[in-house]
């Protein structure tokens, strides 16, 4: 199935070089067709590296192999499969995922715990070593390449490649971030996945590393939803090579912690809304902005069954400020929630204050912004100092045509 | 808009007459329409009644009294509105179920409290009181009517009426059920709403009719999904006339207690199934069957994660064995699993055991179970004896049709 590019992509970013990471990709043709599927990054000595990956009871073999790395806190190399996710395969597909392992750390002289693999696609179907093998051979002598290609290479259905930058004063030098994820398209029987990658020349201890990471996430990809269906291969990893000179960032307390970290929210942010803006059928981005609640968890939760709501979704599909859902769809939350104080506005007009229907509310105006691309939701409980941020994008009958038209 | 009847619509039942239950309709007009939209029954006195409401937060005015009234365990009258919900419409949307109570009740000589009143349609837009008023007096006074024109009269977009019957042997007499419900349709900037409705004349003390309903709805309307969207004014109440001449059933020792919890089980049943047939843009009617989980909540709630998932819902409609969505639908429903034990059928014939792709599955008659508008999909996590079978319909451009298309 050929997709259309999303109305909603941005073009690639300039990006900056980081010292310490090389990309190659290769071909190993995991699926019938010619183009790059293998990502191969080498990592300097000494990286340090963080990750978050899928709550998922069925996840893949890569996600729990990488579960375990991640303690170590130390990697050398990233290998990124496109085509086939290795899920829902049992000890085949950890075969397939320690033989590419082992092939990478002996060529470039690690521990094979520090190789770090991704597979994104068809679920049920063992990773082919052989092709593994071939592919991870011509990516281990290709040219390097540039952050685009590498972009591309992981996708699988996505309508284009995403990347993201950010940058941070450390001590009085500059560190910078550059970031490229994947996530939202589909073909049947394949499953989305979504796998975003962040790479730094900061100097960051690993273990404070990942508390950023975790950070991060919670106010990022945890925040992000087209269609509420988790993957069974979510993984988010950040390197740091730590060339960039500067005294190790170890805490809080460390000079510059507060600006990296920053930074980091920011590319997680920014790579998160780019998986929305190539969501599946989406026509509208939406911002939906929870204040008020008991607390952050409970407005991030509220806001995530305000995101998830298929009649929700398709009200702004249908460019209806249909605040009604809205109303029904904090109910259904199972978070704290007082009707009489419940207010909800679009595009920063109150529609419903206090548990009542604004009385000399003007549509208009609201009709206009529900027309645009970015559509804005606030919700304000009443109840409280909680508040969040949730992203997610329109239902449409594109996403009906991508996941129910297209037989396997 | 206009619905086409749904594909998967029955027939309405030949109902039986349940002695002490007179049903009659008026047209309050709550919209700019020329149907029957007010349903009064008249209750004998002495009939017992039980009730389950929407969890939402955000319940209606109508669900709020009606958590309270049930709790004396009787009930002489029940109206329904059809049209405006009367959902977020603060003390005004109160006035007005006060003021059906208060006329209700003072023309069949009974307490206001035993006067039950649901509303479902729009939500926001305070219940017209004068409209309500001059409805209500004219469905007192008007002539009885059949289960066909009240099920049809508290239909809102609804594309069938619904009814369903049952019956049981109570200590040599036979008691009759017979039940009506409305839900799924939707009209834009209107709310689906399930509004369900079960008469005997069996004689049963309301606590444990209480829990006879609790425990029914557990395996039925609890059990069912369209798009997972929790309405604000959800409502199932039986009311038990007592008309029938057998001993009062007041608990399980009771001669007969067995025999009509499994009438109320069955219709119960019956009702939730006929929701999930006029299910929005509906091809497909899906059994969810899982077994071998670590209880039977645990079992319901991985059923529902299915269910619910949009993934899996459009792989269903179209007509695709995708078990890589259900594995994933599985995963993520935050319930015990085990990944090497999970296993996937449709239709009888399994497609992945143990964590495995079935080696010979052999898809042809997988192809033509799908292509029927029964479809069954079973889930054995081989982890424990829990069970729940949850049912569910397809996910099309009808429901985006019918919910996005629609403005305002």
């Amino acid at each position: 199935m050929d997709l259309k590019r999303s109305p909603l992509a941005l073009p690639f970013p300039q990006m900056p070089e980081i010292a310490g990471v090389t990309l190659r990709v290769a071909k190993a043709r995991y699926k019938d067709w010619d183009r790059c599927d293998l990502t191969f990054v080498e990592l300097a000595q000494g990286t340090a590296v963080a990750g978050v990956f899928t709550q998922s009871a069925c996840a893949s073999s890569e996600v729990e192999i990488g579960r375990e790395q991640v303690q170590s806190g130390h990697a050398r190399a990233l290998i990124v499969n496109a085509g086939n996710s290795n899920a829902f395969t049992g000890y085949r597909g950890r075969e397939a995922v320690e033989q590419i392992m082992e092939q990478v750390s002996q060529h470039i002289g690690c521990k094979p715990s520090e190789v770090f693999v991704s597979s994104t696609g068809v679920i049920g179907v063992p990773l082919p070593k052989d092709k593994a093998r071939e592919g991870v051979k011509s990516a281990l002598n290709a040219e390097p390449c540039n952050w685009e290609a590498a972009a591309q290479t992981i996708c699988t259905t996505d309508t284009f490649a995403k990347g993201a930058k950010a940058s941070a004063m450390v001590g009085g030098t500059k560190v910078h971030l550059a970031g490229i994820i994947k996530g939202s398209g589909m073909i049947a029987p394949d499953m989305a996945t979504m796998l975003g990658y962040v790479f730094t020349d900061a100097n960051v201890e690993p273990v404070f590393l990942q508390e950023l990471l975790s950070a991060a996430n919670t106010d990022s990809f945890s925040c992000i939803t087209v269609d509420g269906d988790t993957s069974t291969s979510d993984t988010v990893l950040v390197f740091a090579t730590g060339k960039a000179e500067h005294e190790t960032i170890t805490g809080w307390d460390s000079p510059g912690a507060d600006a990296f970290a920053a930074a980091l929210n920011d590319i997680c942010r920014q790579l998160a809304h780019l998986v929305i803006r190539d969501g599946e059928g989406a026509s509208k981005f939406i911002t939906i902005r929870v204040s008020g609640a008991a607390s952050d968890v409970s407005a991030r939760r509220i806001g995530l069954s305000v995101a998830n709501s298929p009649l929700v979704k398709t009200a702004i599909a249908g460019e209806d400020a249909n605040w009604g859902r809205v109303v029904m769809a904090v109910g259904k939350a199972g978070e704290p929630a007082d009707r009489d104080k419940l207010s909800i506005g679009f595009g920063g007009i109150w529609a419903a204050r206090d548990g009542l229907p604004v009385e000399d509310y003007d549509e208009a105006p609201v009709a206009e912004h529900l027309k645009g691309q970015e559509i804005d939701i606030a919700i304000d409980l009443g109840i409280g100092d909680g508040r969040a941020s949730v992203w997610t994008c329109d239902l449409t009958h594109g996403y009906i045509s991508i996941n129910a038209d297209y037989r396997s």
